[in-house]
């Protein structure tokens, strides 16, 4: 059976708890190759994002050489795909010439599912679509983790532009898995209906007081060009800041997928705050990684 | 003695043979590190592509890593090209910084011919021009060979845009060392003039039934902005189809070098008949460039 | 401490001795992986370059796989910075992914000076602004000291747009350093104020017997639009050509940092001709790279 990694949805607690403590070890032996650098050697990987993306392209890239596997960069620019070549056949013939999973990224929510299918080898999903980013939700569970252990009955409030979240999207699945309560917070516009018991709309500043991680996303200009919108007046209602961040508990956490606009969603003084563990979170996707890259090959000749 | 790799011509029938059988070996072994991984440990070899492409830069990078070596990835668009810098300085410079070959990709038919005497290096033809694909013509005797083994005799049409395809230019090359009958089909105007005996004009229906292989063609719509192309037309008089498959002896192989159009020269339900081995080429397109790398590095220190 | 490599100003004459005998070790031995290939095995940098390059970014990426590290190619175009993200985020983002060392260019002058306080790995000047390309320096003093072996005292002509180059620059500051005699040549409106006993402007022609070597640089038109420039007039007044070579010492050489523009600051024969050391310059860059990686990651863990 061919393991891809397409939705957090697919695993059970037990089984993300299992990758969880896996990304753990990963995050303590990061630069201790002795113990790491054989697990994936003589693989190759190919990242192939039609969107673009520095962190999560070199995330992969680097949790890929880490454990002594290699990657190929597939850029659509420069490539068939200027000659009309289908995602498919772009796909199949990457497939054809023997790498050994793919990494994939693409603006399109359904094409995921379209694909997966036909593929003979891991499709790993790093973002496609605006539904679900789940690699991204699994180093969300573990920056979570390591901060309180038991990750069932957190409380974590999530601001900004929801609706269009594949972050955001994963959160809500690991959420309903671990028994997480989520606050979605923002213009009303950018918060999508959600029918889950565990999770509700709510008024930011009254809800920071109670939760255990708040998680700013970024106002994605390129997504929703309509939109009228004034940083200045939005960071006053929904960023983070100095006042806001006095009103949460003293062991909260803040959190942003990246990249991030200083002044907007969060204040300049608050992406390093000792509250914040946004850089923290980047390390994490790196051992994250490594244990989805793993995971997609146990068991593959 | 450099050992370049630029075309099929200055290759024997039993040179050729052997590289056939070392690619044979290489397709048989692909996921055998243990069996290939240190034939060629500690080389560098440069992807220098003028031109874009998917399929053939990958494929000489997975080739490269499969054997231990690694490949850095020259991109014109980001280098000193926009400073003006001419194509003999960028492979000189490269050949300076210590490759160990340059992979070479540019639309100008006789730039190859015209670096060669100058370079200490290998330098390995990944299309040039309009003329020659060596690497291609090299998968496409290995996919003949595993189909046939015997190459002398067989009887192959090409059809489409002949006159601009380097694919269908190395395998004509290869047709005279091996005694292959070729048959050109597709619009007057995209058929060269060719005075070999093996080589001739046919109509694609009528020589369908005959051939052992058919090998079709791009339509190349950036090299030639003039035609006037309907492509539900193309397909109906040259296109590869259900009716002309039914047209072809039973173990006869449906060929395509990629990137393809479906419905213009190819219908999508031919992609991945059984009696087509598109896919099958990409994934031989990397043992051959196996066996290319390591020829090109024998006896070099 | 972190070892950030970011001006030759920065190093006593010694330490860049030794810095240039290593290089020189390295230069000796770029093709013996026995020698060389284990120093920074399970090394990854991150080359992050803002403008383009082909040679400095290939001789860092082939200098770190010579001694057994990875690189991960940043490139700007295909990142976040298309969602704005500043400088010092994505700089910091990548110290996150863990990656050992930083090699940045960027044409700002201070941006450098701005992140190093807050960068907990080594960042590596990879030309930046326009006052210091330190590597490029480096190299240049190893292709002195393989000619010369004496530094102290060497008579050296800087000939060009020395206002707009970083190469210049930094050799301004190693000739400080070892007492070399510098002369700048060319138009006035492209000569800087240099206040230093061991550098003064000169005439190029009488200059010319005088030097040890000579350094041409490249008009660099995209720094400055509005020179009115005629190539063959500047060829004629400031271009290295067969009339000036002759009036060089016989054992003086040509240097030229690359890209070059042939015809217009270097005539076509020069290029390669007997005296000129341009590519043996390319050649020493990936040693005195080497040299530059491990230095940075020495009693690094």
């Amino acid at each position: 059976m061919i393991k891809h990694f397409l939705s957090l949805s697919s695993f059970s607690q037990s089984e993300l708890l299992s990758l969880i403590h896996r990304a753990q070890f990963f995050f303590q032996n990061q630069h201790r190759p002795e113990v790491i650098h054989h697990l994936l050697q003589n693989r190759i990987f190919a990242n192939v994002f039609y969107e673009p993306s520095t962190r999560t392209r070199c995330s992969f890239e680097i949790a890929a050489k880490r454990l002594g596997a290699d990657i190929v960069n597939f850029v659509p620019e420069h490539s068939s795909v200027k000659k009309g070549e289908t995602v498919y056949d772009t796909l199949k013939s990457l497939e054809s010439l023997g790498v050994d999973g793919l990494i994939f990224r693409h603006a399109d929510d359904h094409i995921i599912e379209q694909m997966k299918p036909f593929l003979k080898l891991p499709l790993i999903n790093a973002g496609a679509g605006k539904y679900e980013h789940p690699s991204q939700g699994l180093l969300d569970l573990l920056t979570l983790f390591q901060e309180f252990e038991i990750l069932a009955g957190l409380k974590i409030a999530v601001c900004g532009d929801i609706k269009h979240s594949r972050v955001a999207g994963s959160l809500m699945v690991a959420a309903k898995i671990f028994g997480m309560q989520i606050y979605l917070c923002g213009p009303d516009s950018l918060i999508p209906e959600v029918n889950e018991p565990n999770v509700q709309k709510s008024d930011f500043d009254q809800i920071l007081p109670e939760v255990d991680a708040v998680m700013m996303l970024r106002i994605q200009l390129e997504r929703h060009e309509n939109l009228d919108l004034d940083p200045k007046a939005y960071h006053h209602q929904y960023g983070m800041n100095h006042r806001r961040q006095l009103s949460m508990k003293k062991n909260a956490i803040i959190l942003h997928p990246g990249p991030f606009n200083r002044g907007v969603e969060i204040s300049d003084d608050m992406v390093e705050h000792s509250q914040s563990r946004i850089f923290k979170q980047m390390n994490n996707g790196v051992a994250a990684r490594m244990a989805i890259l793993e995971w997609t090959m146990k068991g593959r000749t």
